[in-house]
């Protein structure tokens, strides 16, 4: 089997890369703690060291990669393509580096309200590859440090809306008085529970600090805290995200497997029950808006 | 003239102490940065440093302390008192350290939703006492840290809710992706503004990350992001209160001169104009508690 594409899912704090033979189909993979912001000897060096392998055999070998490595803060800057954006738009908006014969996908950016991705609208790209259904119409939940709501419709990203819910969670934890009762969540999946109630009973800003004061007049264990901050934090997405759009049936959660299965959790508690997963989004998305911009040799879009 | 009572308002990072006379006038006051947090040789020795030379003359002159001296991190434990509650309960539920000639007012708790104040229900208190108006039903807005709201009926606290605003301002603005714009607000007004109407448009899970996308978007200076943000807490917190509550006029405003203005025009921006305010309120608590207990020789309550 020939090697076809290198694909890269580069983001901020991590890198994944794959070689992938002319099917699309994994040959080798590899995973490095170098996303940009810890890369130490330039992006030429690391892209060098973790495709060198590869490219030995061919060098003209083609490579695309996406995420935090085509924002400002990256190799190259990938301007951001406004909604609504599909794979072809993005195949079509790639920039390139051709001594490195490296293409970046582009963010994607809504105008009002002002929102942002990158890496998101690869994956987003592959969860249509790998299920044509959601063509058409549907709603994509991607829970992360920024949480992701996407609306799809005729294949295309049509709209989004960003929540900060694992960032806030972690800043809240390590910085707040929020955090001084536990160090981390201790599994307790009532307070959980109670948590994501909470943020049906009210809103966030009202909300937060009964994560203490609850605590401080015996009706939760200091060591549950956390438990049902997550709760709180992760229902409030859920509750806002809920008020500006109504699903037919339960959102598709696209993400690591553990916060996947707290989301379906999360969701069921809003009365969305089953939430189906896709995995492997990033590599197919990159496979596909390869083909779409005719990066593979003998094969066509 | 004669001292009549030592007043402290000891809380976490400061404290704030004056000798009254017996018409509650200031005859001298100290301020000191001993609050609970920073006491290095004890409390009892912080205690004697700074009433000392009051108590020089006159060895059992009273002292009454609020705030955070009474949580389980102060010296003794004040236990919450349920709402509703009053001066008169305040003065009621009083604990004392004998050997100190020293009482500490207890904080106060609401049960649904579970919150907690201390030291505000003696500014409440002081509130009562500077302005009699507030007795039959009021609300008070004291903002800080973590922000109160609070529903005054028949001169007692009826309910409250507690908004972690400055807390949660403060900890986006220096451990969190928004606040890697800017140190600090430049005193950019219109863009306060902007986040407070950002505010009445959405709620904060789902318009915080417009801090930052508004400026990778070209739609702000970087400069004035942390003015925007600072607008948007805000706005979230008053829009949030304002599903709980509707004030036939502004509600009254208690706390430190800079953030009354801000929130002034905050709630201007929100249809409630000219909110009136009230200083001086955790003095004049002090001393009308201390008067309801009796503490104060020749006076009545």
């Amino acid at each position: 089997m020939t090697a076809a594409l290198i694909a890269l899912d580069w983001g901020t704090s991590s890198l994944r890369a794959w070689c992938l033979d002319e099917g699309g189909r994994v040959l080798d993979q590899h995973e490095s703690p170098e996303g940009i912001l810890h890369v130490k000897d330039g992006f030429a060096a690391a892209f060098d060291r973790i495709t060198g392998a590869w490219r030995k055999e061919n060098p003209n070998l083609p490579a695309l990669a996406s995420g935090m490595i085509g924002s400002a803060q990256g190799w190259k800057e990938a301007p951001y393509l406004p909604c609504p954006a599909g794979p072809e738009e993005l195949a079509g908006a790639m920039i390139a580096l051709p001594e490195h014969g490296l293409h970046i996908v582009p963010g994607v950016a809504q105008r009002h309200p002002a929102d942002v991705m990158r890496g998101e609208e690869t994956q987003i790209a592959g969860a249509l590859a790998l299920n044509p259904a959601l063509r058409a119409e549907a709603h994509l939940v991607m829970p992360g440090t920024h949480s992701k709501w996407v609306t799809l419709r005729d294949g295309r990203i049509e709209g989004f809306t960003t929540f900060m819910t694992g960032e806030l969670f972690a800043v809240l934890k390590d910085h707040s008085i929020l955090g001084r009762f536990a160090k981390a969540p201790a599994g307790d999946d009532e307070a959980f529970s109670r948590g994501l109630q909470a943020a049906q009973e009210g809103d966030l800003p009202s909300r937060l600090f009964s994560a203490r004061a609850d605590v401080l007049l015996g009706d939760r264990a200091a060591a549950s805290s956390l438990d049902y901050l997550s709760g709180l934090i992760i229902g409030a997405e859920i509750a806002s995200a809920l008020r500006h759009m109504t699903p037919q049936a339960a959102p598709v959660l696209i993400g690591a497997p553990a916060l996947v299965d707290r989301y379906r959790r999360a969701l069921a508690a809003f009365g969305l029950a089953d939430a189906p997963a896709i995995a492997h989004t990033a590599v197919a998305g990159l496979w596909q808006i390869a083909r779409a911009a005719r990066l593979i040799e003998g094969t066509r879009p």
